[in-house]
C-alpha cells in the first residue's frame, strides 16, 4: 500500500526537488512512517494542511523550504527498521489485550500475568510529564528522524528542567523561545539601523548646514571659484549621505522591521496553545490509563480472594460470584486497554504535530537568518555606494583646484580696481 | 655707464634666473631706469636693502619671487624711450633754472619768459593730491614696467576717489587693502575648515558610541558574528573619520589660520606708514614749490615794476634798485628750482618704494594663492583617503556575511539547547 506521496515519489517524471516538496506539502510525516500508518496519516495530514492553510502569513510552509532538507532515500530504507515506535507499537495493542483477556482465565494460585506483564512494560519504558519514552538501551534502536542535519524535529521530545528542577518547560517551548529571540534580534538590528539613519541624517543636516556658511564667500578669482566648488561639494556629501539615510530605512530598517509582523507572535502563540493542548490531553489520558490500572488491579485483586474462596469454600454463591468477578476483571482489562489506546493515539497526534511544528519552526528560523543576511547586504552595499559617490563629491573641487592661477586671479583683480597706470613725471618750473 | 646690476646682467657665465635675481636684489627699479640715474638709484637701492633686511619675515624679500617676473630685455631696449619721465626730467632741471637766470636779464616790456614756461608746464603736465602726471598725450608715450603682467606695480599710480569724491584713497592703500582681505579670507576658510572637523568629530563619536549599542547583541551563530563585525565596522569608521578630523585639524586648518601670523598685519602697517611718510612728505615739498613759485612771481612782478620806473625815469636810485630787483628775482628763481628739485627727489623717492612695495605685496600675493591651493589641495586629498579607507571598514562585514551558513547555525543552537532526541513510544499495558 502506498500513499500519495510516495507514488509521486516514485514517478520518475517529476524532477527531484519538486518530488521532495511534494512529498513534504501532502505530508510532512508520511515518508518517515511504516506503511500502515498510511491511513491515519493521511487524516493528520488533512488537519496539518488546513492548520497551515488557516495560519496567518508568516507561518505558511513554503514547500521548497521544508522540501530542501528531506533525506527521502534512507527514510524509506529504514522503514523496515520500524524506528518509529510509537506507530508500529500502538498496532499492536489488541494483541496484547487478548493475552490480559487470557490470563485473567489462567488457574487460580498462580502468580498474575497481568502484574507480571506490567511490570514488564516498566521495565523498558518511562512516562515522564506524561510522555512515555523507552528506557535507556531498551526497545528498538531509534535512528534520527533527519540526521546529519540537526533538524529542531530530532531534538526536542524531551522536556526542559529549570535549574532548579521545580517545573519543567516542554521541548517545543525552547523552540518557541528561540522564534520570540530571533524576532527581537531582528527587531533590534532595525532599531540599530534606525540610529544608523539617524546619524547619518545628522551628519548631512550639519555638512548641509556648513555649505551654506559665508565664510571667504569674498574670496575672488580662480581661487574663488574653488573655494566655492569645496563648500558646495559639503552640500553634496550631504546629498549623499541623506540619499544613504533613505536608502538605509527602507531598504534596511524597515524591510528588518516588518519582517514577520505583528501577527507572528499571534501565531507562535497559537503553536504554543494547539501544542499545550495536546500535552493536556495527554495528561488527561495519561490519567485515564493510571485510573483504569488501578479498577484493573483492584478487580483482579477481588478475582484472586475469590478464587482462594473458593478453594476454601466459605461461601455458596462462590461460583457465581467468581464469574461476575472474572467479568468485571475483563472489563477492566478491556478498560485500561481502551484507555492506553486513546492515550496511545494522542500521544500519537502530539508527535505527529511536534514534527510538522518543529519543521516549521526550523523552516522559519532560515528564512529569518537568509532575511537578515540580505538586508546586512544590502546594508553594505549601500555603505559602498556612498563612499563612491562621496569621493565622486570631491572631483570637481580637484578639478578647480587645478585651475587656479595667481596670475589670473591678479589680472581679474587688477582689472577690476586699478587707479591709474600713468606714472608720475618731474614736476618742471 | 653700467649699474653694477647691469654688469650683472651682461655677463653671461651667470644663468638667466640668477641674473633676474641678482639684478632685483641689487636694485629693483635700476633695470627700468635710465643710465644717467644709476647713482640716485644705487644710493635709493642701499635704502631699499637696509628697509627690506629690517622688516619682519612676512615681507622679506625673495629674490626669486620678485625676480621671476621681470622682462628684463624689453625694458633694457625701452630705456632710449625715457619712458620713466620723472627721473629724466629731474635731471634737466638745472638747464631750465639758467633758463630763468637768462630771461630774468632780458630788456624790460617784453612778456615775463618764466611766466610763459610755468604756463607751459602747466599744460602739459597736471599735479593731482601733490603728485605730478602727465597730461593725456603730452609728453613721451610710457609702456608698461612689466607689460602683459597685470603687475600690482603698473597700475595703482593714482589714488582712488570714494564714491562721495569728497576724500581719495591712495593707490598702495587698495593694495594693502586687497591683503588685509586675503589674510581675512585666509581666516575664514580655516574656520570653515574647523567647523568640518567639528562635524566629522561628532559624527564619529556617534558612530563609535552606537556601535557600542547592546542591540542585537544576542544574535548567535555565523549571523551573530556578521552582526557583530557589522556593529565593529562603526568603530572603525568612527576612526577613519576621527583620522580625517585630525588630520584636517593639523594639515588644514592650522596652516590656513598660522600663514602669516600677527606679524602680517603690523608689517602691513609699516609700510603703510611708510608710504604715508613719503606722500605726506611729498605735500609738504609741493607747499615749499606753490611758495617759492609765489615768491618768485613777486619778485618778478617787483622787476617789472622797477623796469618800468627806469623808463619813465621817476626815480634817482632806479638802476641800483632794479639790480637789487634782479638779484631778488634771481634769488628767488633759485629758490624754486631748489623747492621743485627738492619735490621731484621725494616723489622719485615715493615712486621707487611704490615700486618696489608693490612688486612686493604682489609676491605675497601669489605666496597666498598658492599657499591655500596646495592646503585645499590636501583637503580633497584627505577626504579620497576617508573614502578609501571607510570602504575597508566594510569588507569583514562583507566577508562574514558571506559566511552566514542557517545549518552551521542550527547545529549550534541544537547542540547548546537540545532537550532530548529519544522519541516516544506507545505505552504498554
Amino acid at each position: 500500500m502506498k500513499t500519495a506521496a510516495m507514488t509521486h515519489l516514485d514517478g520518475p517524471s517529476v524532477p527531484r526537488r519538486d518530488r521532495f516538496a511534494a512529498c513534504i506539502i501532502r505530508n510532512p510525516v508520511s515518508s518517515v512512517l511504516p506503511r500502515g500508518e498510511s491511513d491515519r496519516q493521511r487524516s493528520y495530514h488533512k488537519r496539518q494542511k488546513s492548520l497551515t492553510n488557516g495560519s496567518s502569513r508568516g507561518l505558511q510552509i513554503r514547500s521548497t523550504f521544508i522540501g530542501r532538507g528531506l533525506n527521502v532515500q534512507p527514510l524509506r530504507a529504514r522503514r523496515r527498521c520500524r524506528y518509529l515506535c510509537s506507530q508500529t507499537r500502538a498496532r499492536t495493542s489488541n494483541t496484547k489485550s487478548r493475552q490480559i483477556e487470557s490470563f485473567a482465565a489462567l488457574p487460580p494460585g498462580s502468580v498474575s500475568p497481568a502484574k507480571r506483564q506490567i511490570k514488564e512494560v516498566k521495565e523498558t519504558k518511562a512516562t515522564i510529564n506524561c510522555v512515555t519514552f523507552p528506557l535507556p538501551g531498551e526497545g528498538p534502536e531509534q535512528q534520527l528522524l533527519k540526521p546529519d542535519e540537526w533538524s529542531y524535529c530530532d531534538y526536542f521530545w524531551a522536556d526542559k528542567k529549570d535549574p532548579q528542577g521545580a517545573t519543567s518547560l516542554p521541548g517545543f517551548e525552547v523552540l518557541l523561545q528561540k522564534q520570540l529571540k530571533g524576532k527581537q534580534m531582528q527587531k533590534e538590528m532595525s532599531e540599530f539601523i534606525h540610529e544608523r539613519t539617524k546619524i547619518e541624517e545628522e551628519y548631512a543636516k550639519n555638512l548641509s548646514k556648513l555649505s551654506l556658511s559665508p565664510l571667504a564667500a569674498q574670496e575672488e578669482g580662480t581661487l574663488g571659484e574653488a573655494w566655492t566648488q569645496l563648500k558646495k561639494s559639503l552640500h553634496d556629501e550631504a546629498e549623499v549621505h541623506l540619499k544613504f539615510a533613505n536608502k538605509l530605512h527602507t531598504e534596511v530598517e524597515k524591510p528588518l522591521l516588518t519582517f514577520r509582523g505583528d501577527h507572528f507572535k499571534k501565531d507562535l502563540k497559537k503553536y504554543d496553545h494547539h501544542m499545550a493542548d495536546l500535552r493536556k490531553q495527554l495528561a488527561s489520558r495519561f490519567a485515564s490509563v493510571e485510573k483504569a490500572r488501578k479498577a484493573l488491579a483492584d478487580r483482579q485483586k477481588d478475582l484472586e480472594v475469590k478464587t482462594q474462596q473458593l478453594e476454601v469454600k466459605l461461601s455458596n454463591k462462590t461460583e457465581e460470584d467468581i464469574k461476575k468477578a472474572r467479568r468485571k476483571s475483563t472489563q477492566a482489562g478491556d478498560d485500561l486497554m481502551r484507555c492506553v489506546d486513546l492515550y496511545n493515539q494522542t500521544q500519537s497526534k502530539w508527535f505527529e504535530e511536534m514534527v510538522t511544528a518543529s519543521m516549521e519552526l526550523e523552516k522559519l528560523e532560515v528564512e529569518r537568518i537568509e532575511w537578515i543576511q540580505q538586508h546586512l547586504r544590502q546594508y553594505t552595499t549601500l555603505r559602498h555606494e556612498t563612499d563612491m559617490f562621496n569621493q565622486s563629491t570631491v572631483e570637481p573641487v580637484d578639478q578647480l583646484l587645478q585651475n587656479v592661477d595667481p596670475s589670473k586671479d591678479r589680472e581679474l583683480w587688477v582689472k577690476e580696481n586699478k587707479t591709474g597706470e600713468v606714472r608720475p613725471v618731474d614736476m618742471d618750473i
